[in-house]
């Protein structure tokens, strides 16, 4: 078997979930547990937890894919502005649904995207820029075959990357041979960026490790940390780029979520193009590629498997080697290509269908808002632990102090010890969290991932149990 | 840049087809041509070329998508079997088509996949064996990224691959480093596999090239080619897989396209079972992946993005290893597997929806059936054209006798004679084909691979353009 693969770790679907696929099979034999369900807050999956798909976007997927109810529906059945829309993807793919589109996806929901991307910066955005993805996952992967090279003579291609990452970025590198060249978020200022830690990462990787680091990757705002970069860190990050002469990976999924007012989501983009990189043609100095997403945002449609990618600053040889890449699978899913086109244009104050995709929108955001601060808080206070404000995203990651007691046992097992609580908090409280060694962490320092993504109605029990398990593991490791 | 990718080519969206739209904008701008039209012959794209989907299906996903119409849609407006039948998916997912699935893909699709093996093969068959992909392709990837290794050493993993070869197989080669080890089909005898052409390959590239052969991928039925194994083919090649330890790639995706009845399809599963070779836990004397798709059959649902592998003696830990690569990509897309839960378990006989399901498919298949043969005697007129009969998947790959003023003007073009018989049959008669030379052929041999998907009211007047287009070539190059 090809060892890049054996080596590759993907945390959110790891061991811990395994143990909780065991509980479940158990549970359902008749074992008891001191509870009724498991919890899973170890992934970004809302609708899996009850958060309701929007209306307008599923009417018009509905009446996409039997493109006979355009004209059969009954009046009342569908809002007439779905049908509107509708009628305009199922033309526009010249053949509905069941067609391989254009290997970039489709032009007309491209063009959505570019307008989505220019009404947002307030700079020019081209739909021939913009691919369309299963998801974004599927365009990083994508980039980074282009990216990085294949060195016979051992030295590496290497990417800059947070600790704490999302591991799709880990697990892509291992996968294709590449070095993961580390920077640390600064815990202690909000999980932002530090420059001199990026300098001097940089300095290291190049001068003593001999890697050719290629990129840098921001994950912005932030999973698993869930912060929100300054305008100033973006522009600065941004000329270090340039000056460094790294490509930009700007993962921007979690646009839609941040829940403070301080520091509003703005896009490398949008810095990049005040700051002057307009990327004329032949304009190269700073090639940034960003990533957004269906799967997150207030929508959370994860299972359409819908995203883009908009290259800025790359050369058309690039874009040519990524277009033959995607070529290779044909083309994203349609169904994930028109979830894209609804995020990016969704109806308009003024239409009529705006009232209620915007009672439908503020309903999930606000109560996303109301429980990553009861969440946090929440956190904050148990035993030992201490968590950031959930400023953006859709996360907390914790820091826990865990006793020697608890860090031998987790040696003794050969696991790390923020595994080790891991598995007791899903034994006892029936929590699945993300320990914070499949993310990385400073050096002795241990954290875990919690979503905040259960309805609100089962926040007193999960945040309940949360504590009760949490005690019942410190008291027994003290 | 990584050079794999630079090297890595992909036919069916290249040079040609790159003209063609070039010829189109020009047309747009009111350049004119001896066409009013491009006819697009290079893909295995149905319903772009006006085949109906299924309506079964489609009401079947129309209410898996909005959900609210199970109860809300008046009597009439869906079949009720397709109500009950979406109402199963919807549950099954618990929270819908928005959610990530487990990585493997829903557990009621793959236990309809299994029982559709079952049931087709005569052996059983595990949903836990089976992975619901986007498309066949992302299986594909998924396993030759596990099965090839790097090697350090200038070594390389190979895998024996037919030529002509569908050029997913070399990209994919290409991209992970490992040798494509071709084994020539023969023309004379229906694209057959010849086995002593098989062992004199595999001898080749372990004696003389140091390659180590870790299987064989076999294309049944074929594309390009149109061919058919026949069971004693099967059973040879499954004898020589055992024998040598070669994992056995079985790309079946075609396996509803059959246009004869002296060699019905017969899957690699079920001759390895009547083999003997059961897969019972434990056993891997012989290792074999299977490929489905809902892009081609009767449906040629493409741009949902629908495929499974099943996994046939591959170990737990390899198994592990594959799960792991697609929980990177967190699920396929769950339109994708709805689809494919529907194209392996559509209505029965006995089901009030089987009329009409029966009816659509039929017309869909029979016509196929016509223009199959329509195609291939037509290209058995042209003057240096010999074309097989297509025995099943959607191709004729007809060979071409090249004038030596032809291969000349080629050969200054820096481009293979049958990519400039292609680009010259686009100018003349609006037709694109792809050439043989991204397929892979017999040295000094010249091929061409032709869809026959346009519909049948199309057929005179294609077939009449691409008759003179090829009679004015010969002429101008004789």
């Amino acid at each position: 078997m090809n060892k890049r693969v054996t080596q590759t770790s993907y945390a959110v679907r790891g061991r811990v979930l395994d143990a909780s696929m065991r509980i479940q099979a158990r549970m359902a034999d008749g074992h008891k547990y001191p509870f009724d369900q498991i919890i899973a807050l170890n992934i970004g999956n809302p609708q899996a937890l009850e958060q309701p798909p929007l209306t307008f976007n599923r009417q018009v997927l509905s009446l996409c894919m039997y493109p006979q109810l355009l004209d059969t529906a009954p009046p009342g059945l569908f809002d007439p502005e779905a049908v509107e829309r509708a009628r305009k993807y199922v033309k526009c793919t010249s053949g509905g649904m069941g067609v391989y589109t254009n290997s970039q996806g489709m032009q007309s929901v491209r063009e959505e995207v570019a307008a989505f991307i220019a009404q947002r910066d307030g700079h020019p955005a081209r739909a021939d820029r913009v691919f369309l993805t299963n998801g974004a996952s599927e365009g990083v992967k994508l980039l980074m075959q282009c990216m990085l090279r294949e060195m016979a003579d051992g030295h590496a291609d290497g990417m800059l990357t947070p600790i704490p990452q999302y591991p799709l970025y880990s697990a892509t590198l291992t996968l294709l041979g590449g070095r993961l060249v580390p920077y640390h978020l600064v815990e202690g200022r909000n999980w932002g960026v530090s420059i001199e830690e990026l300098r001097e990462s940089l300095a290291v990787a190049r001068d003593d490790d001999g890697v050719c680091v290629r990129g840098i990757c921001i994950i912005n705002p932030g999973n698993p940390t869930g912060s929100v970069l300054t305008e100033e860190q973006i522009a600065d990050i941004i000329r270090l780029a340039v000056e460094e002469n790294l490509v930009v990976i700007a993962d921007e999924v979690y646009q839609a979520n941040v829940w403070q007012q301080e520091r509003p989501f703005v896009s490398f983009k949008k810095v990049a193009c005040d700051l002057g990189y307009t990327a004329e043609p032949g304009d190269h100095r700073l090639q940034l590629v960003s990533f957004h997403s269906t799967s997150k945002g207030y929508m959370g449609e994860c299972g359409v498997r819908g995203g883009y990618m908009e290259l800025h600053g790359i050369s058309d040889d690039i874009k040519a080697q990524l277009y033959k890449l995607a070529s290779l699978s044909l083309c994203s899913n349609t169904a994930g290509q028109v979830m894209m086109g609804l995020m990016v244009n969704p109806p308009k104050e003024g239409d009529k269908s705006h009232a209620l995709f915007a009672k439908e929108r503020d309903a999930i955001l606000d109560s996303m808002f109301r429980r990553a601060k009861l969440l946090s808080d929440a956190l904050n206070t148990l035993e030992g632990v201490s968590c950031n404000s959930v400023d953006g995203a859709l996360y907390a990651f914790p820091t826990i102090t865990l006793s020697k007691k608890a860090r031998d046992i987790a040696k003794e097992r050969g696991i790390p010890a923020d595994e080790y609580y891991c598995l007791e908090m899903l034994e006892r409280a029936g929590i699945i969290f993300v320990p914070g060694s499949g993310f990385g962490q400073a050096h002795g320092t241990y954290h875990f991932r919690t979503t905040f993504l259960p309805p609100e109605n089962k926040f007193p029990i999960m945040l309940e149990r949360i504590k009760a398990g949490h005690a019942s593991f410190m008291k027994d490791h003290a």
